[in-house]
């Protein structure tokens, strides 16, 4: 029987698979030969330039610098921040040798061992630590935001492509300051930085809020999260934001001399986000037919497909086509030009039209012989059903599409905002609470309420009671949601606030 | 005493240690501390981005899509070409376990050790190989044309900043093709594209051409090389092509059916340049004076530096300089902005202008009350003397900077260019060769003759001979040089074309 949908399973039926084969449909990424590092193809790289050189223009605006830090960390390094290391050193690519010889038997094995095993970097705090303490000597120094794009590596026991891989690509910035007040307000700033970009280009309606203190990074004071919801209600975190007090100053040995001539540890921040964001978005727009891209990231926002249905009319069509796409990139779409594709390949119909569906293209345009003729266009938008096709006068077209794109780009963060608002549900007992998130079949265990925004009282014990029993932790502290006292439905005691809980990527 | 030039040592007194002093002074780099590995602050960075932004547009071009694989490579992989084996696998860096762990003492310790162990990347072929074997099926999906942006690692004992070290920077393409003629073909064009960027952009007038067999990339049955001229007169490889028939593709068993169903092996092609480019820039412009930055490479363009003698003008001067770089910035150079600073550091003037003539910015201008009261401003240029100042109003400078830029940009050039042409030497004895190549003074034996270009009857025993002797490689068999038989002044045998012959980097 033929599927019904692009898609095998559906999202319904099965959605971590769903998960893997949109990926697949849309050619973005595969699984390397080593296990959990991914393979990104050409479909997929795109949006993470795009992800990099937007985000780029944030930072530069923020005051951010970008520079380039070693892969490699000496062991010892480690040990200086014990705290980090509990938190990230455990599992991580140890390089203990610097040569491959051939043994008797012809086979290659490791030789040249080094005096200290290199740590493949998890995170570069400690290397750009040393590097800071170096650099800055004076408050003229101050503050320092540097920024770097990189690959990093954290052994994954049970990878998922984009959301979990030994090997990620990120960008960290790392920010030293004169004062506890900047330098608190920079981390808040950092976390607006990807709030936004999250809600207007990626049109992921994020969360933000305040980390728990069992959910901080290792070492900070204070961790800022955006945290996403997806289609299976589960929560996911986009990016990070720490504010790090003087602690890590100090382990790094980062000091400055203020005005008055006295030496003071600095303050710090550091902010990262990854290729997650990729998941993320798969994750949170597309559907059972496949990839659903947001205009402001796609790879490629408007795909042309010539109909030829007779070798006389090939030329004609397809110079029209290579004509009509050199107009349209030329116009500038929030900072870029429109990326259009004109697709020449030698397919038929019915599966060129799927193979731009599944890679989630925001607009197709079929161009034939009698559009040309009548000046027209038949436009397909991702957004809409795939059996919705509009005609439309083709300078109408070109002088709206800049518009068009950004209508597209709100209905997708729309939808998400909805489904987003649906799933977050009040509950003030602790019955409810548990009911919310048990499976209701066992064979399912995926499905379950969303997520609560319920009080808490800020006791440890029974946020870890919870994540014993249910795999549910607090997302956030939220901002921007309301704030009213009340009592904690787990302990009885009063409650500052109600916080987000979900089960979590 | 105080020394005549902002560099210590000169050039003419000690030039690899003028080279790092070069970088320091204009914070570029610094060594990390891992031996053979560097920090490439943002100075430099500025550098590289505007090399991989600018290389983008002509691999795109050309029809080049970028693409992410994995830092590593399963041990295994390297068994398979015994040949990229005995090029690359030696001096790697080895991974072999997966997590640290706290001994009895407390001392961080390897564990986990892996089954197999990961070679980091020292190049890719061999994992893009193996993809490239499951996304090629049919000749529809040839020609593939993929490069990626990557750090890679190969074990440097004796490291030189951006020229070798362990971790470096670059960009690895990767083609299949469906025809032996196409393959060839596309190597020769990349090697084009590198050419043109480096004599247009970077300002280096490389040479380019074939490389000999004992000079050719592991398993490559042509190498193509762009060989530049430094100040030393050493010569340094700025990119690489290389075209390898079939015998990659049945390495990897990349196999396509054409277009009548016959199987057959792709012909490949790789092509590589790397921060490697960033030394060859700084060896080849810099004075002893410091970085000297070609204007369509450099990380700014113009400083602005405001002259404030009294406190009371100063917030006129500086509204002035800031409002003078936003219409600088809406400029448009080669498809960038221009790059503005304005330095309102709190420092003398001397050390300001010192500081932009070692960071190598093309334009200085000084901008004080007066010369805002009468609209013109003082202008440097940073390829001429630094006592070389002019005065312009500015309206005629705001209008003229792409075109004074690009003046800059053409006398780097043609410096370059007089001084290689000038130390290239048609060498047509053995006796004179070796008097070319053989230092005069002892204590500086780096101290030579330069290029030679001199007959060669392309004979492997007189080609190690000479290198066993002298040091001394072929560079390359040039394209584009006059092209005229002879006699081997080697072994008195007819030579088809002169070579050239030189120290290296």
């Amino acid at each position: 029987m033929k599927p019904k949908t692009a898609i095998t399973p559906t999202r319904e039926e099965n959605y971590p698979e769903w998960y893997q084969q949109v990926i697949r449909a849309a050619d973005m990424a595969e699984n390397a030969p080593v296990r959990g590092c991914m393979v990104i193809k050409p479909w997929g790289w795109k949006i993470w330039e795009n992800i990099r050189r937007q985000l780029d223009v944030e930072f530069r605006a923020k005051g951010v610098e970008n520079a380039y830090f070693p892969l490699f960390i000496p062991l010892s390094f480690f040990e200086k921040e014990a705290k980090h290391v509990s938190g990230f050193a455990k599992e991580c690519a140890v390089v203990t040798h610097h040569r491959l010889e051939q043994n008797k038997e012809g086979k290659l094995i490791p030789a040249g061992e080094l005096e200290e095993p290199l740590i493949v970097r998890p995170t570069s705090e400690m290397i750009i630590g040393e590097s800071f303490s170096k650099w800055i000597t004076s408050y003229r120094d101050l503050p320092l935001k540097i920024n770097q794009w990189a690959n990093v590596v954290r052994w994954e026991m049970r990878p998922r492509i984009f959301l979990r891989t030994s090997e990620f690509l990120w960008q960290e910035g790392h920010t030293v300051h004169a004062s506890k007040e900047e330098a608190s307000d920079f981390a808040l700033q950092m976390l607006q930085v990807y709030n936004r970009f999250g809600h207007e280009v990626l049109a992921l309606p994020f969360i933000t809020g305040k980390k728990t203190e069992s959910e901080r990074f290792p070492g900070a004071v204070d961790t800022y999260t955006i945290e996403g919801m997806m289609q299976d209600r589960k929560a996911l975190q986009g990016g990070t934001s720490h504010y790090f007090g003087q602690g890590f100053a100090k382990a790094s040995n980062i000091r400055f001399r203020d005005a008055e001539g006295a030496e003071e540890f600095g303050w710090t921040t550091s902010w990262g986000a990854s290729t997650r964001l990729i998941g993320a978005m798969i994750m949170t727009h597309s559907d059972d037919d496949g990839l659903i891209l947001p205009p402001r990231i796609a790879s490629s926002h408007v795909v042309l497909v010539p109909i030829i249905h007779k070798d006389e009319v090939r030329a004609e069509v397809l110079s029209y086509c290579h004509q009509l796409a050199e107009e349209l990139r030329t116009l500038d779409y929030h900072g870029q030009k429109i990326d259009v594709i004109v697709d020449e390949r030698d397919l038929r119909g019915g599966e060129k039209t799927w193979s731009w569906i599944k890679k989630g293209v925001p607009i197709r345009l079929e161009i034939g012989p009698r559009d040309i003729a009548e000046d027209k266009l038949v436009m397909a938008r991702r957004d809409k059903s795939h059996k919705e096709k509009t005609f439309l006068k083709k300078q109408e077209f070109v002088q709206n599409l800049p518009i068009l794109l950004d209508e597209i780009q709100n209905t997708i963060y729309q939808r998400a905002l909805k489904y987003r608002d649906e799933n977050i549900v009040k509950i003030d007992d602790k019955e409810s609470f548990y009911a919310f998130f048990t499976p209701k079949n066992k064979e399912r265990p995926e499905i379950h309420g969303g997520f609560a925004f319920t009080h808490w009282c800020g006791e440890a014990a029974s946020e870890e009671q919870i994540q014993k029993d249910l795999g549910v932790t607090i997302r956030c502290i939220p901002d921007g949601m309301e704030k009213e006292a009340g009592t904690c439905p787990f302990t009885g005691k009063p409650s500052p606030q109600r916080v987000l809980f979900a089960k979590s990527y």
